[in-house]
């Protein structure tokens, strides 16, 4: 078996360079009409033919005048011009002949009819007029080259009678999904399938871009097959990009496919993720092995194929725009990678707080929703919480400004509110929110935290982790939570001793959740011990993961909320309903988008649509308890 | 005579909210195919349908075990495992199945041949699985209503088993040029006739916000035509901008047939430029008079049709992304308008340094070379130089971080240098550099300031106004200066004593301007009193306005550069070399930006495209003097 497991460890700016270098790259040009050019970047300066206005024009409405005439005129002293003889009436835009020279705005002329008016002041000579060339003279310089056309360029462009631009061509990309378990269409989705989302993500990044993107149909992992479609890629494309194949499994024959036809000019980067990327070059173009992975293929894709394309576009290098965050958590990275990781981004007490999602590089989800990307540097290993870090912003800082950051408990209610209002949301579980409101991470969190002791949720644990601090507890919903099982029960489980039957599997939270906390509450009045629990160990971060294990049969039972068993269409054995809350700093409640945030916990929208998920009870929803 | 002179004067965000209240907003709503949402807004949120993996596959290439049965294995009590019975191998993405439960790295695996490994760790349950709703959990909410689609979103969305996504209909905009002076081709160019730009500004507009545009052909201002074309555009629309027509001329029939066949919202806004704008309804739809000076039909259009655009597409409301500037000089504003003034900006001494353009709303060069918009609001009398600001941007923050901001005199070689560079070049004369460099304004200042005394270039001004600052004179070109007089010097003009004569009608430069002061010196020296100089006071800021001026024959003769001559084809009489050099302060010289003018300077390519001008002597050339 030829596993080629071996793949190099280049710094990524050394491999951009080294890369970019090796390649001849030529830009072609052409022309196009200056009223299709938007976006197009020009392939040289672009100087004006004609002035513009081409004649002296009047710049405002009112009469055109001889300036000498007018010497002496004051409101003591009034003077009377004479229609056609000393002056005539003239529109904005109207062109100023000899013996014309100035214009009186028609707000300070007095009509005394029969074509006499009077003045109350002298004009200056070009007063109101504007002068030839006042807005572009002939032979300067519009915009230079590499600039890409704005639409007030082709504004500027016309002005000075331009007609045609000569501008880069769009270069053409080839994009080549490839893989045996690759499938096109949702509807042949079948276990060891996935469905090509890759491509659809260049294409549109392509097209973005401002490049022509030429996508294939998935290829199988057949060498000859490969082969052909590589050649005819690379044949109909100014740059291939290749997606999956790059990493070391026996299937992958693309590093080997690019070596036989062309060259590999480095294989291997120090980027993660992204590791696997191959840079290559065959028949002189620049042909790409871009991972499989959803998060590695777009930052693979937005290191190195983005700078090449604006290349090829014909754009100057552009450097990142990059912004200081306080990183919230502890990231480990090593030494031998620049670390990109998916950040949530929120203005938490004066500071732009930088909060890391999920880390694997197979969730795509954690790129949609991700504000920006944290980098961390090469040569670095981690950085503590705390620490300010650079961060590639993926939304508009006004738009971060105005979001509020939640961190802590998963609920679906999370996504409603979302839709309904700018929230940006982590779910670390209630003791995570906890910690993280404690660090000044969030505005709020979301807890659900039976006291074991009272029976009573959360004030017990606000008071305990808060004791000098004022803080408050939005009242948010009640809601069910119970054991998520197969239609019908068929293992008839109905409380928590069954979880220490022989042929039981559970899936469980996470340690610091909610749900996880009440399953341990339980284990321990009922004298189970954890050991005993089958796939106790097995942790998943939300309810939806859970319910999703019972229902594809890798579990048999989960803790977990009665919403996340309907959608899924599964059995659910109620255990309790308990309150779910948000915990919030008492001096952030004057804040406007927490009244929002309130005003929309009491609203009929959310609640109805809350109602639709089944499970829950309002009841105090958005009132204040201070603690 | 029927001039309807009075127009309101209302509050720029009162005006906006007023209007979109009164217009009956209804967005409509159609479904594409996801692979083609790029840019478009969702009209719902969208809900997962399938969850991503939908099984549990490996996440590394390697051998898929039993977890229970690895227990026990370490680098001193390795453990043997059989090849389908221990464990199978497995790439990337393949299916994890029962009764296996975990990977191990392929790296971590000693192949022993004879299909038996060994293992030196054992493996946890679930170690690089990707367990079933990783990426996306089937009913987990991927985008949120009112999202412009990105292309990662698409990737989502095709992972989540979504095929088509509602989303709102891109509106239709009617753009309607009228005014009898428009004409749409070059050719047909004559004097008090305009080449139609603006509608093709906001065709450009229009698209990239995401809308149709619909352009109409410019018509002339006759009241039956614009009635019939109003009514079309009206009819085929959701929107109707109608260009021009919009002050308080004769031939302004907009605000009429609005009137007529509608209703007029608001008629003027404080707003400068822009007043005149018009916002009306005609049939439920909205109708927008859109005044005709390029300055202000792009700020008309931003500040009202955008955010217009915006909520019939479907967006959100967004908050102007603004950044604060010290505005380098004093800006009279009205208590009345709320100004928007066209801005330079540049980094100098760590500050971001505001430096006004021209004003006049016919200038579309200033807004090409506007870095962004400085906002004075209403009921603000002006600002004072030094005072901070707000800006719009108009440029990426990091391309006006490299960019080197020079101010002071004007010359054709500024075009070239700023073709080759990042570079932002205002021009107020020799003087207004040497001052706006004193307020710390900018990095550079090209100036040739004759010293009447010693006959010596520059070095004496900067002793005189710098005596405490250490300062540098980076030497630039030798130019030549002189008459520029129509083909054949018809008026036999020789020398500056003919700048007296009666049939001699002159062209200026403004006060402070290099050229100005040369004028007045020889003026001086030839004892002219400059009362005699017919057209003394006709001040323009460029070589080139000169140049067009003579052109067109409003003036028979300026002083100016031969380069300006040349490029408009006209004869030169030759005065003087004079030395055109770049002030700079001595900390500056060590940063990258200037050492890369420097070496542009002493570039082929600069001096060759700089001698195909004409006029121009090197010699010293990016060569340094301390002062």
């Amino acid at each position: 078996m030829d596993r080629s497991t071996y793949i190099d460890n280049i710094d990524v700016d050394l491999a951009k360079k080294t890369y970019f270098d090796r390649l001849n790259i030529k830009l072609e040009v052409e022309e196009v009409k200056v009223i299709e050019s938007l976006d197009r970047v020009t392939a040289e300066a672009v100087i004006a033919k004609i002035s513009s206005p081409n004649y002296n024009a009047a710049a405002m409405d009112g009469i055109a005048v001889r300036a000498g005439d007018t010497l002496g005129a004051t409101e003591t002293k009034p003077m009377t011009l004479e229609e056609n003889k000393d002056f005539i009436y003239i529109n904005t835009g109207n062109p100023i002949r000899d013996p014309y020279d100035a214009v009186i705005m028609i707000e300070d002329v007095i009509d005394l009819g029969e074509g006499k008016v009077q003045i109350l002041k002298s004009a200056h000579p070009w007063q109101h007029v504007r002068q030839i060339g006042e807005d572009i003279v002939a032979t300067e310089m519009i915009i230079p080259s590499k600039h890409k056309i704005r639409p007030i360029d082709i504004g500027a462009l016309i002005s000075g009678g331009i007609e045609r631009v000569k501008v880069y061509k769009k270069p053409r990309i080839g994009i080549l999904p490839t893989g045996t378990e690759i499938i096109e269409d949702v509807k042949d989705l079948e276990e060891g399938k996935i469905i090509d989302s890759n491509s659809r993500v260049f294409e549109a990044s392509v097209i973005k871009l401002g490049g022509l993107p030429k996508r294939y149909p998935p290829h199988k992992d057949d060498y000859q097959l490969l082969k052909n479609a590589i050649l005819k890629g690379v044949e109909e494309n100014d740059i291939l990009l290749i997606n999956a194949g790059s990493s070391a499994g026996t299937t992958d024959y693309t590093v080997k496919l690019i070596r036989e036809l062309g060259e590999v000019v480095i294989h291997g980067v120090a980027m993660k993720p992204g590791k696997p990327t191959i840079l290559g070059v065959i028949k002189d173009k620049p042909v790409i092995g871009i991972p499989g992975y959803p998060v590695s293929a777009y930052l693979v894709f937005d290191n190195f194929v983005r700078p090449l394309i604006e290349k090829y576009i014909g754009l100057k290098e552009k450097e990142e725009e990059l912004i200081q965050a306080t990183i919230s958590k502890r990231i480990v990275s090593s030494l031998k990678n620049k670390d990109l990781v998916r950040v949530n981004l929120g203005y938490v007490n004066d500071r732009l707080v930088a909060t890391p999602l999920s880390s694997g590089a197979g969730v795509t989800m954690s790129l949609v929703k991700a504000d920006g990307i944290a980098i961390i540097p090469q040569n670095v290993e981690g950085v503590e919480a705390g620490d300010l870090i650079d961060v590639e912003l993926l939304k508009p800082l006004s738009e971060i400004k105005k979001s509020i950051v939640s961190i802590g408990s998963h609920d679906l209610i999370m996504d409603i509110l979302g839709d309904i209002l700018p929230l940006s949301s982590g779910h670390v579980g209630s003791m995570g929110g906890i910690l993280a409101m404690k660090r000044g991470e969030c505005h709020i969190a979301p807890i659900h935290l039976l006291d074991e002791e009272t029976g009573e949720y959360n004030i017990s644990y606000v008071k305990k982790y808060f004791p000098n601090e004022k803080m408050a507890l939005i009242k948010g919903v009640k809601r069910q939570q119970g054991f998520i099982v197969r239609k019908g029960n068929p293992k008839n489980i109905k409380d928590f001793k069954d979880l220490a039957r022989e042929d039981i599997l559970y899936i469980n939270r996470q340690r610091g959740a909610g749900t996880r906390i009440l399953l341990d509450y339980h284990l321990r009045v009922d004298n189970i011990n954890p050991d005993k629990v089958k796939g106790y160990e097995r942790e998943m971060t939300t309810h939806m993961a859970v319910a999703t294990g019972v229902k594809t049969g890798t579990a048999d039972c989960g803790l977990g909320i009665y919403s996340a068993a309907k959608a899924l269409d599964l059995d659910f054995i109620d255990v309790t309903y308990e309150d779910y809350d948000f915990l919030i700093p008492e001096k952030l409640l004057d804040e406007p988008m927490i009244a929002e945030f309130i005003q929309v916990l009491k609203s009929k929208e959310f609640q109805d649509r809350v109602q639709a998920l089944g499970g829950y009870k309002f009841g105090e929803t958005g009132e204040i308890i201070i603690i």
